[in-house]
């Protein structure tokens, strides 16, 4: 994750880029803005629809929403509000830990909680846990785990009851609202991962420039419904020696049986191979949506790939060049 | 869609076969099963986990769940549940056109309808149409459009206040709990479809066996990841000229960029063209799951298909076992 | 076949080009070259190798030789001079119907003819029609149909006897020695071709400039021996949506089992599609030699292709270069 | 190169084989066949046709032919007999490294060699050597490199002069007329090496079994002239990780532009990824040709293949069984 902010985000522009996430405050969508922008005004919104309309309207410039979860898959409203609509591009990616705490208001101690809160997801995902440490607790439905958390909160400031002891919420939230932490990473499964992107209307602002380590974000709908109409699509990468690191069908239409692509690869806009696989795709596809290149941030690192070098492109280029001019090829 | 029971609950078996759907009753889920056995008992099961789970065990015998929606894409649940655990086949599949009514207890006319009570995704799918019709109407959130019909049942049979005037759910729903339609086809965007299959335990009954227009489904885990994996596991389609109609990926895993495909193809295992392509997976993958084969319902056919006919693959075996044989080839 | 001499041929350089031929004069190479440049002085040389060989030194700037006859297949000594040594490229190709005249000093009758000469392949491919037309003919070997006709010129010219009364040669040297046509159209089985290429060191005229119906010929050398190699390489054209017109395997070294590969493909060198196959090769392959662009000149048409075309091509570029360029893709 | 006869000469017939050979007596051919059947009675043919034509008239059960050398390529003459007329198929292969010797009557010194007589192709490939040790000697064409020897021989036995001093032949045709080497190994290009067939009419003895190193021969005619339509074939062995070890285009009839593929693949017909592939070949394919299964002898192995391993197949066949028997799968 870059500890400064992404190219699209220091252009020296007159105004300060406006920021909005799916909210409430103190959602993971926030956590995974602020590592981007710590301090920038941002803008809470009620769901993932809302925040990528904020971007499309020019409400804000740039919105962060999540895309894909380790254990859920990916989320269908950001992939479809990619993939459809105004352009959007892509112009960073953050991953986090999916990693919950037990918050309570300053005092309260574990022996205290009857009753928790938090989203049912997250129930879900601790289930386990409560069983074995708060075993008659109480659980009570709440929106999303920022809310939980904030309604906490606002009891300690406001004196509204939550009507609650405790809330399951992310590190993040209970910091920005000031609670007390009674038990770290409580999930019962660890390691899950969720990975945002933040998104910006085409030419907002610089497009991220090239860093070696790059992915590049796409949606493909295929021309026709044949054995091997998806696999010409793929070759275009192959053929390159580029890696995709995620392929994601989603329903492109009102009937079943129409799919459209939901892609991530390795590599730049800007790269030879990359270039040259988005024509690829672009002459045998009905469409190709290029949702944007941007450093990669996942932990991983691109596919060592058997592939071709970014030299053997440019010895190939260079090595047409001279074809063409009638030198000995 | 089957007018009569697919094989698997035909069994002349002593024990009738025991039913489960994703619940509650009156669910589209309980509409998909009911086209396929009207009158047999079924229990209504409190989620898609809950209901796979119910046939894991051994408590019902055949499962209705939804596997994907012509707007929302693949239910995760399904898809998940198929791809891991002790190993499912789907028996057969049901295509629902998903369509709302505006239901109420018998005597309400709509100008009476000051409340409505539904679940919030089917809300959404209302909207613009409430927002003509009864234009004042408050929203009640309900757990399921079932569980807003029922409540109005209850009322009427019970006495106990629903605590609204009118549901939006599905046509079956009203008819199963005796209200009145005030108004039909009610959804925003016509033509939806959501896709149920019927789950079974392998060996439960005998397999649906080919009727010629049959689809197959599997889960396929890639060995490795590296440029041309995945096209290498669907050349094994193309290369027999197998139409795919559904390809999703879904994690495979804790981490991000693991996936495994669920996958429908056309044909059934027995047919040599997609015996030879299950093989082949075999081979190159690291795992692949066969659930099932089974009549194609979806309304669609089989695709005209570029690739060999069943009979090229039978002239081509036969000629295989005389070259084998020792004769001119 | 061009009716005007080909681009390499119409520069306005300062000297004349000199031509050679694998001889001797009145061979069917030399017809070839004369279907271009009618008049121009050329030299028949005493090979296929003699001919690239003098192109190579520079004591000719063109020469020309069989690549491939449509009964008997490439021509090895034309093939293998293309793949190693100094390059060459081809500059135009000469596709001529091979047929055979009965050829004799004038005031010989056919009833005269006692015994008839010619080169064994061509004495193979009149046999049946000899036996018929002459039955009782002795045959007499000589090193090539038009050492036969010289032959016979040459008793007429110099009173040096021929040994035989008749030769079997193409209607061009018929005409080229002044001999007497008794019949034509002798050959066995119609309709044979023989395709001939002019060659040229690089630079050493203008390289062709497209015309719209061109091909591109090519030498390519595949890194490793594995499954797939071979296909790989190939699968730059398929990509492209390129039709392959002639691919012909010859030994790449001392040992068997190494082959390098001659092709034709539709297309030139400055067509978008044949520059991305051919960097595609460059990066795939052990080595690729470029052989030439030149129009089509063998009485076929470009394959309709079920590949883009070039306009899909110019709008993939331009595509790109918005996208780069920072707007909506 | 098997030290006991290939199976389909030991068939316990009533009858022994009768063989023939691409003559004359002390050719190379015939030292190819000497390594199989170093006893029996065959028969020296007139050429390459002669040979196979012998095979299919019921003449000779077994000819010996050459099909590739790896420096002139293949031979058109036994690739095109293979690809048409009655189907015969390969039972054995025997690999020679093509050397020469300079063979005298016994007594002739290297000093008395004035004249030496061969090949003209052989002559091309001592033309060094002889220049270096023999600097004066005068060439006298032969038809072959065993003419030359015989004519040495018949000197000796029955006083005609054979009008040289030294015959350039095969060790095997020095040893076999009875003369002595005066020089050996005198190829100025070492390591040449060319590779004969053992052909056969399907059916006359058992096909050879597989030996676990075998490789198959095949002609293929492409359904079409399409991009794509070679590597739709070639695809059919890499999906099954086939390696090829020899393809040569033909050509298949009378005009430029349409070929047929001579194919050699690593494998038995009787392996089980063999024999998918060339089902799969005969339902992409106008026609596919088996030549036959044979005992691979050509000083290689079976390429390492990253294809699936046979015990990969085996695991695929039994789990499709399984699968298809109603087994979770």
């Amino acid at each position: 994750m870059p500890d400064t902010p992404p190219p699209a985000t220091t252009a020296d522009a007159p105004a300060p880029l406006r920021y909005a996430f799916f909210g409430p405050v103190g959602t993971f969508s926030e956590a995974a803005l602020r590592t981007v922008v710590p301090d920038a005004p941002a803008e809470a919104m009620a769901s993932v629809d809302a925040t990528i309309e904020a971007v499309r309207t020019g409400r804000a410039d740039v919105g962060c929403v999540p895309i894909e979860n380790s254990v859920e898959g990916g989320v269908p409203a950001t992939l479809d509000g990619l993939a459809a609509g105004e352009p959007l591009v892509v112009v960073a990616e953050v991953v986090l830990r999916v990693s919950f705490v037990l918050a309570v208001r300053p005092g309260t101690a574990l022996a205290d909680v009857r009753t928790v809160s938090t989203h049912s997801h997250a129930y879900a995902q601790v289930r386990r846990w409560l069983h074995a440490q708060v075993p008659g607790a109480a659980y009570v439905p709440a929106t999303s785990t920022a809310a939980a958390a904030e309604a906490l909160a606002l009891e300690l400031s406001d004196g509204v009851p939550a009507g609650f002891d405790a809330a399951i919420c992310a590190p993040f939230a209970a910091q920005r609202f000031g609670l007390d932490v009674l038990a770290e990473r409580i999930e019962d499964r660890e390691g899950a991962q969720t990975r945002f992107v933040l998104l910006s209307r085409p030419g907002t602002g610089p497009a991220p420039a090239p860093t070696g380590d790059d992915k590049t974000s796409l949606v493909v709908f295929l021309r026709e419904e044949r054995p091997g109409a998806l696999v010409e699509a793929l070759e275009q990468f192959v053929t390159r020696g580029i890696n995709l690191t995620r392929i994601e069908s989603r329903p492109a239409g009102d009937a079943l049986g129409r799919y459209c692509f939901s892609i991530d690869c390795d590599g730049h806009v800007g790269d030879a191979r990359v270039g040259e696989a988005l024509m690829g795709l672009h002459r045998v596809c009905e469409q190709v949506r290029f949702v944007g290149s941007y450093p990669r941030s996942d932990g991983g690192h691109a596919a060592p790939g058997n592939g071709p070098s970014a030299e053997a492109f440019a010895a190939a280029q260079a090595w047409l060049d001279r074809v063409r001019a009638g030198a000995a090829g």
